[in-house]
C-alpha cells in the first residue's frame, strides 16, 4: 500500500546499504569500513564539542572544515564544498549539475547509488560496459554526454583509472561537468585533484569514512573550481542550510589535520590488502589489482554465494551484489591483519570441503 | 557565471538562514535558538558516543533514537522518521509525498523554506493569504488540494493554530498529505500528534534544534502512519542512506529521554517571553500572542527596519524579513530574563530618541 507516495517514489528502488548486524558479534568485512579507530585529536575535537555551544547553530559555512581540507590538498576554501557524507554530496552533485534531457554515462559496474541517484532525480544515463578485466574503456565517454561518474578507483572492483584517461574524458566533454567519485583514492589510486585548476568541469569527491575510520561521523565533500562549489552550495540551500552539525565539523577539521596517524592506517591497509591478495591467489581466487580498502574476489571452484554463506556461517561478513557480470564475486573488507587471516583461514576449510 | 549549473538551480532563490556571527559578541535574538545549554545527560551520551566506534557506520534504521521519541509522544517506533534536522525532513516530505501537477497549499506568511521546496521540487504552490491578524483562515485549505503544509505555531507570527481546525482540514483533504510543521510547538502550542491514529495522512514535523537546545547537532524528525514513515525511508534511500551520526543519534536520544530538564528550560522561556511581550506592549508595541520561542513585534512610531538597525548598533541581533505584509516587523527570539531586559532598554531608549 503505497497511498499518499509521490509518483517520484512509487517506483523507486532505493539504495541497500551493506548489513549493520546488531544480533552477533562479526568479522565485518561488508562495508568498507577501515579496522583502525579514527584519530585520537579528531574523538578529543568532538568531545570538546560536545558542550553548551550546541544550542546554537553550526556555521553554515564550515569555514574551520573548509580550511583544514582546502590546507590538506593544497587548494583554497571556495574550491571546497563538505557535506553530511559522500553520499549526499554526490546526490547534491546530481542535482547541481545534470538535466533530465542530457544522457549521463556510468560504468555498467560501479558504486550501485549512480543508477539510484539517476531514476529518483529523473535523469537519462547510460551505462557504459567496462571491459572483461573490469578496465575503464575510455572512448566511449567522450563525445556529446550530459554528464560522467567515474568512481577511481572503482567499486566494487577496486581498480583504477589513470590520470591521463580522466584528462581524455575531461578533454572531450567540455560542455558537460565530470565527476570523479575518490571514495577510495588514499588506498593507493591516482587523485585527480591537480587537474582542478586546469578543468573547469571537474568535480572530485571524497570522504572521511574510509580512509579516515569516520564512517559513524558523516562527513564527505566536493572539490572543484568555486563555480562548481557555488553550485552545490545553492542545492544545499534549497534543501537544509545548516548539513553537517558542529560535532562532526570539528571531528572532521581535526581527522583530517592529524594527517600523520591518517597516513599511518592507510599504509598498515595497504600492506594487509596486498598480502592477503597473495595469500588468495596462492588458493587459486581471482583477484583483480585493487587500489582500495577492498578486494573483489572470485573461485574457478565455488559459487560466490555458497561461499559467502560458508563465511556467513563462520561469523564473517562480505558483501555480494547479484547482478550480471559480478554475480560470481565477493566484495571482501580489508580488516586487520587478524581479521584477514582469519578470513583466509576459513576460505581454505571452505575449499577444502567444497562446501 | 552559471556554466554546468543545472536548469533546475539556475534561476533558484534558496532560503537565506538567520546571520551567524563571528566578528563581534552580540546578544543574538535572530535565529530562535534556545539561551539555556542542552541537557547535561546529551553533552555526556556525545561525549561517550566519540569512541572508536565511530569508525563504523551509524545504525540505518536509528533504532535507538526512534525508541525514544516514540516513547517521549506515547507512538511507535515505525511512526517515527529522524532525519538530519527539520529542515532535511521537510525536504524529504516535499518529495516523498507531493507531485508536480497537484497543487499544494501553504499560507502567505509563513515559514520561508516552504516555496523554496516547492520550487527546488517543481511543484505547484499556491499562497493562502492568512487574515489581517496572522489568524489562518480554514476554508481556503479545503478541498481537492495535492497537499497542505501548516506551521503550528506559525513562523515568523507565533500564533497558534487550533486542533479543530487541523481536524477540519485533515477531513477535508482525504487524498493529500497535511504537513504540520510543529517546530516551536513545545512552547506553548497545540500538538496534532492525537490525532495520527485516526489520520492516516497526517505527518506531523519536529526538532530538537528550540525546544531541546540542540541547534547545533542538527537533528529532526517525523511522525505519522508507518506508509508515511516508509515513502520518507523510501527518500532518504535514494539519497543518503545515513543520514544520521553515531554522535547525533546518542544525543538526540538522550536529550528527549532527559523530561525533566526539557520542561524546565521550555517553562523558563515561557515565562520571559509573556513578561517581555506584557513589557513591550506597555512600550506601545503590537505583539500577536506568541506560542513560540519568539515574538513577532511592531511599533507605530518606528519602522521595523530603523529598529533592527538601532538594536544592531547596540550589539542586539533579530530577524527582518522583507516580504509584503510583515515588512514593519521584527521577530525577536526570547532569550535569558537578563537579555530580554537588555533589549526592552535598548528599545525604550531608541523610540526615545527616535532614531
Amino acid at each position: 500500500m503505497k497511498k499518499y507516495w509521490s509518483r517520484r517514489i512509487r517506483d523507486m528502488v532505493p539504495y541497500v546499504p551493506g548489513e549493520q548486524p546488531k544480533d552477533r558479534i562479526f568479522i565485518k568485512l561488508n562495508t568498507n569500513e577501515n579496522p583502525y579507530p579514527p584519530s585520537e585529536k579528531a574523538l578529543m575535537a568532538i568531545q570538546a564539542a560536545a558542550d553548551e555551544r550546541l544550542r546554537l547553530y553550526p556555521a553554515p559555512g564550515c569555514e574551520d572544515l573548509r580550511q583544514a581540507i582546502a590546507q590538506h590538498h593544497g587548494l583554497l576554501p571556495d574550491q571546497v564544498f563538505p557535506g553530511n557524507g559522500s553520499d549526499e554530496v554526490l546526490a547534491f552533485c546530481f542535482q547541481a549539475f545534470f538535466d533530465p534531457d542530457r544522457t549521463v554515462l556510468f560504468p555498467d559496474i560501479t558504486y550501485s547509488f549512480y543508477p539510484v541517484y539517476a531514476n529518483f532525480f529523473d535523469l537519462a544515463y547510460h551505462e557504459i560496459p567496462l571491459r572483461d578485466n573490469f578496465d575503464l574503456p575510455v572512448t566511449p565517454f567522450c563525445g556529446r554526454n550530459g554528464g560522467v561518474v567515474i568512481a577511481n578507483p572503482n567499486a566494487p572492483t577496486g581498480k583504477s583509472v589513470g590520470l591521463e584517461n580522466i584528462r581524455t574524458i575531461l578533454d572531450a566533454n567540455p560542455e558537460a561537468v565530470v565527476l570523479v567519485d575518490e571514495a577510495y583514492v588514499d588506498f593507493g589510486g591516482i587523485s585527480a585533484i591537480s587537474l582542478i585548476s586546469e578543468y573547469d568541469n571537474l568535480v572530485v569527491v571524497r570522504t572521511l569514512s574510509k580512509s579516515h575510520s569516520l564512517a559513524g561521523l558523516r562527513v564527505g565533500y566536493a572539490l572543484g573550481n568555486p563555480n562548481l562549489i557555488a553550485a552545490l552550495c545553492c542545492v544545499r540551500d534549497s534543501i537544509n542550510s545548516y548539513t553537517l552539525d558542529r560535532v562532526a565539523q570539528a571531528g572532521a577539521a581535526a581527522a583530517i589535520r592529524d594527517e600523520s596517524y591518517f597516513l599511518e592506517t592507510v599504509e598498515k591497509v595497504i600492506h594487509t590488502r596486498d598480502r592477503c591478495s597473495e595469500e588468495l591467489k596462492r588458493m587459486g581466487f581471482i583477484v583483480p589489482e585493487s587500489s582500495a580498502n577492498f578486494i573483489f574476489i572470485s573461485h574457478p571452484a565455488l559459487p560466490a554465494t555458497k561461499l559467502m554463506d560458508g563465511l556467513r556461517k563462520k561469523g564473517i561478513l562480505v558483501r555480494h551484489f547479484d547482478r550480471p557480470r559480478i554475480s560470481n564475486y565477493l566484495r571482501v573488507s580489508i580488516g586487520t591483519d587478524q581479521e584477514m587471516d582469519a578470513l583466509c583461514a576459513a576460505l581454505e576449510k571452505l575449499l577444502e570441503s567444497g562446501d
